[in-house]
């Protein structure tokens, strides 16, 4: 069946700095509880969404310096050369099927116990470390942590380059980052000029997008993944108020806005208490204080309303992570006419539950989901039942017994 | 300075079966945290023991199926030959210094909730996981089951050997494992021959046991690693009671007792609350029902309570976990009569801790415990404080800056 000409919108390409993505869907940057540790499961389950479709695939968060070592989470991390053959094999899967490969780098920052590395973790400010209360203490940063930082950060995206990812995201969001970190005054009060006025408190991000620019904004698309409203009244970041403000201040620095709310738990609502698109009323102010595309998440599954939020202006591409989960060949089917065929994310959250217990995710909705390499599961070609497992080198496949 | 006399006990040699370690020093099965993660550490860790003199060196413990898949936790695996290429690191690294290289076996049974291998738990009973509370059903054996259980653990000790294993250490403890499962009437309620009675209780260790000795004990040590009592009164195994009764059924089959009691938190305790030696009152009866070596631990740091516990008829080896992290090079200390270098451990279980939230161990006393491959850190040559680490491939030295 041919697509239905009122979705043409969603193929139609989107320049993002000097790359081009052929559609709008963007696979946003999403945990999945392989990461490093399941480096193949990892590659096959991002080739699979590039397979099906999506003009975008990221990485989920990318540590980037073992001060801040996210042990005992299983993420993506590019510490040093060392690490770029798995990523590389990520972007290889993805550019096979004509998408755009992103990493998101991260630098977690008091978050971190740093529990392998060992190092001491570092922050705005003197502070208890704040997952999973490791008997920790950070440290806050000097200037020659900052230019460090910077430097760790700068020194990732041209790993990110050599490892032939198109796209680096400079990430400020879910209350987890550096960046959001310095953003947030309840987390710095410092008095030097990092800290105090909203300008200080957002220097630190936008010396990074300026530096990523600088380093690999050539030839690399550079997003700026930032949280507008923390959900959490005047104690936090509001779109009506700083969240505004910060974006008007650095609206025409990077190549592209990926915008949401944070914290993770507002920003990944079940679909009991959240419908789809919930985050528009909150990021719809982006478009009008910028001229570079625009994105957002809002478990879009429907592409009538994928449709509609581009025609009322609110974004240029449709950003998804669990939705591309329950189903990675959802472009594909809209791209073939199938609508009847997609299988929607009922927001559940199982995915992350599982990723939180550092181990692979699951979905309720596609049980293919993180056995691509491990099973030779496909989400679209699903063989007759079969009665035997064989394991060898930690990797199953199903035949006749 | 020579050694003192009144140790020499400690460094006579004991057979276990087909093998003969060359002193008492007996490395228990203990958990760190690096397992088949981080095998170059826990390579180097194990065989920095061997280097300290400790005679039996064993992994923490193994699992060997994805049916007992122990994911978050870091721990060492056997799941086919695909893994025994790194335990076998570790062989070469404790014969290189004359030890005996040790696995215990393990299959965790309704602990585990299976999270990477995705396949259904099993257990005596059906009944949800005891881990984590992650939400997952353990499904009762039935005999087939059983017998494919017992040839997995069968094929674990014959690819325990083909990796240069000295001993097989046949795992019934710390109400963690298969055989501790079934022989608990609190989580046994069958009514097959495997169920009821004592005899039938303990009748799947005793198969364990046999089988292990069928597969490998002609060229093999088989320790039987038993708890003998719960602590927690008629509740569990008592000493003067069912546990006294299962040794004595069994009395003669092992090659080795190495004798404790659970859970974990028991077997553990700090120093605040238990002494050096605190769990000899329950084990003492051991020696007079079997003529096979026994063993036991106990915190035990001083030579004069280890030759005091051999010459009192307790035990015919000094167990030791956390002793053994705090000081790697204990027995070696003795033996060169440099008592007063020996570090003591404190018993904090910060060891523990780290381990239980999945990253590698560290020690209080010894900060070069689980460095010894990263950073290439000994705990008796310190190197003069430097300022500056170097980090390539996942792994850091130190150097002037």
């Amino acid at each position: 069946m041919p697509r239905d000409p009122r979705y043409d919108i969603l193929f139609e390409p989107v320049k993002i700095g000097p790359v081009t993505t052929k559609n709008r869907f963007y696979q946003v940057p999403h945990c999945n509880g392989m990461g490093r540790l399941h480096p193949d499961s990892m590659v096959a389950m991002r080739g699979m969404k590039a397979e099906g479709g999506w003009g975008i695939v990221s990485t989920e968060q990318c540590d980037f310096h073992p001060t801040a070592d996210t042990t005992s989470y299983c993420e993506t991390k590019l510490w040093d050369d060392t690490d770029i053959p798995y990523l590389a094999g990520m972007c290889n899967e993805v550019h096979k099927h004509g998408g755009l490969a992103a990493v998101e780098l991260v630098h977690n920052g008091h978050d971190t116990g740093n529990l392998y590395s060992r190092e001491v973790p570092i922050g705005p400010m003197d502070r208890p470390v704040t997952w999973l209360n490791h008997p920790v203490q950070a440290r806050a940063m000097d200037r020659e942590d900052i230019r460090a930082y910077r430097r760790w950060h700068r020194d990732a995206a041209l790993r990110a380059r050599k490892a032939g990812f198109d796209i680096v995201v400079v990430y400020a969001g879910h209350d987890g980052t550096m960046p959001s970190h310095f953003l947030a005054r309840r987390h710095n009060q410092r008095t030097d000029e990092y800290g105090g006025s909203l300008e200080n408190r957002v220097r630190l991000y936008r010396e990074l997008l300026e530096d990523t620019l600088d380093a690999v904004g050539d030839t690399m698309g550079v997003v700026a993944r930032f949280a507008v409203d923390e959900m959490m009244g005047p104690d936090g970041l509001e779109w009506e108020g700083e969240g505004r403000d910060a974006i008007e201040m650095m609206a025409e620095i990077p190549h592209m806005w990926d915008v949401n709310v944070a914290d993770w738990d507002n920003d990944s609502m079940t679909s009991r208490f959240a419908p789809e698109g919930y985050q528009e009323e909150y990021v719809a102010f982006v478009k009008q204080v910028t001229s570079k595309p625009v994105s957002t998440v809002g478990r879009y599954t429907s592409p009538d309303a994928m449709v509609s939020a581009i025609k009322r202006g609110i974004v240029d591409l449709i950003g998804a992570a669990r939705p591309s989960i329950a189903d990675p060949f959802l472009p594909k089917k809209v791209e073939e006419g199938r609508i009847e065929d997609i299988r929607e994310c009922i927001g559940c959250n199982i995915c992350a539950a599982w990723n939180n217990v550092s181990a692979p995710s699951r979905c309720t909705q596609n049980p293919t989901f993180g056995e691509e390499w491990r099973k030779s599961w496909h989400p679209e070609q699903i063989a007759p039942k079969e009665f035997r497992i064989a394991c060898a080198g930690g990797r199953c496949r199903a035949g006749r017994s």
